[in-house]
């Protein structure tokens, strides 16, 4: 048995207004219950330290720099990552990231319990769109905002386990799971910040895209026999309401933990990491059973090819 | 709209004594049921004409050739096609396939409504093993006696629409229905036989199996935005029983409709393909969304490549 007791710290609506000490102030709190509890990792969503921001237009997209971070740790999150290492936990959490070089990325990271940062993952499914869309509900920047991740999807070695990240969107994406599954994840760290309303179908109820999220995330959990920890932000931003359903989901895809509320709140399960060995031996044990002489298309046709019309 | 009504023609139990006569009437008897009921495709389960005999071990493996069909149509299956192409309906049904020249294939085959065979699609993703397993409560011998497909993932235009075919193991592999989406597949036509029982892991309970199964139809559904039709062979065959769960997914990944016995049974639904328009237009437009430049691992790497030692 390996075990890792994790806690998926659902954080509620941070509203435009609210300052990153405020936030972290949060996050503080969630982390002292979280060693209270005998936790080892705290795992915290996408775009943690501030509200969801793509779903406001900036006609200058320089003016969105406000909500980007420079260096990290920095002033407002060195307390996280002190805390972090006085309580010998450790800890992902995303941010929005502005590079030396002036580039911008949603990313996560991935520090251990002695407050290094070990993982970097910059989020390569961006969903929405660039331009002020007239025809939605609500804007979802996060194509003008961000640029398309550029580190891939890798895997470290930390608390004896491997470890991987994603972000929101990227969770629909089967291609995410299977190139971690490649490398022997067994425990996926995954934030997101999903809003309630479908800005292009407003016909679609809140329980259909909760279905969505949980259908994607256990499905990708199952199929590569790993633990996944999927955290949200939740509650009304502005007006704007986010979906919780913070979940942790085991190496059978069942969720063994879930959220109640879409406030401030901690998931806690005790995970094995050696729960992941019977799925990668039998069912799922890529080198007797994949066929990547079928799956061409995959990687190297990014759109649909019709076939010829008749 | 345009609306096929499919007609899931769930099997119950077909022992090893059944002749494959005995088997086309049962057969023949739901497809004029669905007639009667109006739908304009039949799709029957994997190895539709004969018990699932890949648990039956033999040493030598050209006695199992007694499973398997060296023409189609052919004597026994010919009413089918005479009923299908009378009825105006098409049909798909899987069985084991000998070709000419020695070749085994666990195959599919794809009729319209004129009775001609259009779509042939040989399993890709065999489970199980190819030597007689002592370890295991029962034998699933799929790697003894087949080999795997050899025809890749493709789609057919018929009936308005783009058809695709999978067979059993293939629906827990996402990259079957990526294959298939990445063609603009609108509706998959899916039939399986699978023990309730884990041969390897007697306490995996039947729901959870029942569970897997859906799940990775669900996600294979919502995740290429297309119809998933999923036909069971179901029941107790010769005292080894096959779990039901017949399902007919929408292009969203939900059931709408779903069968309710282990016996002979239609489960039937209308079923509109442009009911894929949505998905395949907005979260799943796969030409904004996709980033191949990150799926190297996919279709280049089989097995797991676990990351360097700390």
């Amino acid at each position: 048995m390996r075990e890792i007791k994790v806690a998926a710290a659902q954080l509620g609506a941070i509203q435009k207004a609210e300052s990153r000490e405020a936030v972290v102030g949060r996050m503080l709190a969630l982390m002292a219950q979280a060693k209270a509890a005998g936790c080892n990792l705290i795992v915290y969503p996408e775009l943690a330290l501030t509200t969801f921001f793509p779903r406001w237009y900036h006609e200058n997209r320089a003016e969105a720099d406000v909500w980007f971070e420079s260096a990290m740790p920095n002033e407002a999150t060195q307390p996280l990552f002190d805390a972090a290492r006085e309580y010998g936990m450790a800890m992902s959490f995303g941010y929005a990231e502005l590079t030396p070089d002036g580039h911008h990325f949603n990313t996560s990271i991935l520090v251990d319990d002695k407050g290094n940062i070990v993982g970097k993952y910059r989020k390569i499914h961006l969903p929405g769109h660039a331009e002020y869309d007239h025809d939605r509900s609500h804007q979802h920047l996060e194509k003008r905002y961000f640029e398309p991740g550029d580190l891939g999807f890798n895997v470290w070695r930390t608390m004896g386990g491997i470890f991987g990240m994603a972000i929101c969107n990227d969770r629909r994406w089967p291609e995410t799971y299977r190139e971690m599954g490649l490398q022997g994840v067994e425990m996926i760290l995954l934030g997101f910040n999903t809003p309630s309303v479908n800005g292009q179908k407003g016909a679609e109820a809140h329980a259909q895209r909760m279905f969505h999220h949980k259908l994607s995330v256990q499905a990708g959990a199952y199929q590569n026999s790993t633990w996944v920890i999927a955290v949200a932000k939740a509650g009304s931003e502005d007006g704007h309401h986010l979906m919780g359903g913070t979940v942790i989901v085991n190496p059978d895809g069942e969720i063994v933990a879930e959220s109640r509320t879409e406030d401030d709140e901690l998931v806690i399960a005790a995970c094995d990491l050696d729960a992941t060995v019977f799925g990668k031996e039998t069912v799922f044990d890529f080198a007797r059973h994949r066929r990547i002489e079928h799956y061409g298309r995959i990687n190297t046709q990014t759109g649909v090819i019709l076939p010829p019309e008749a």
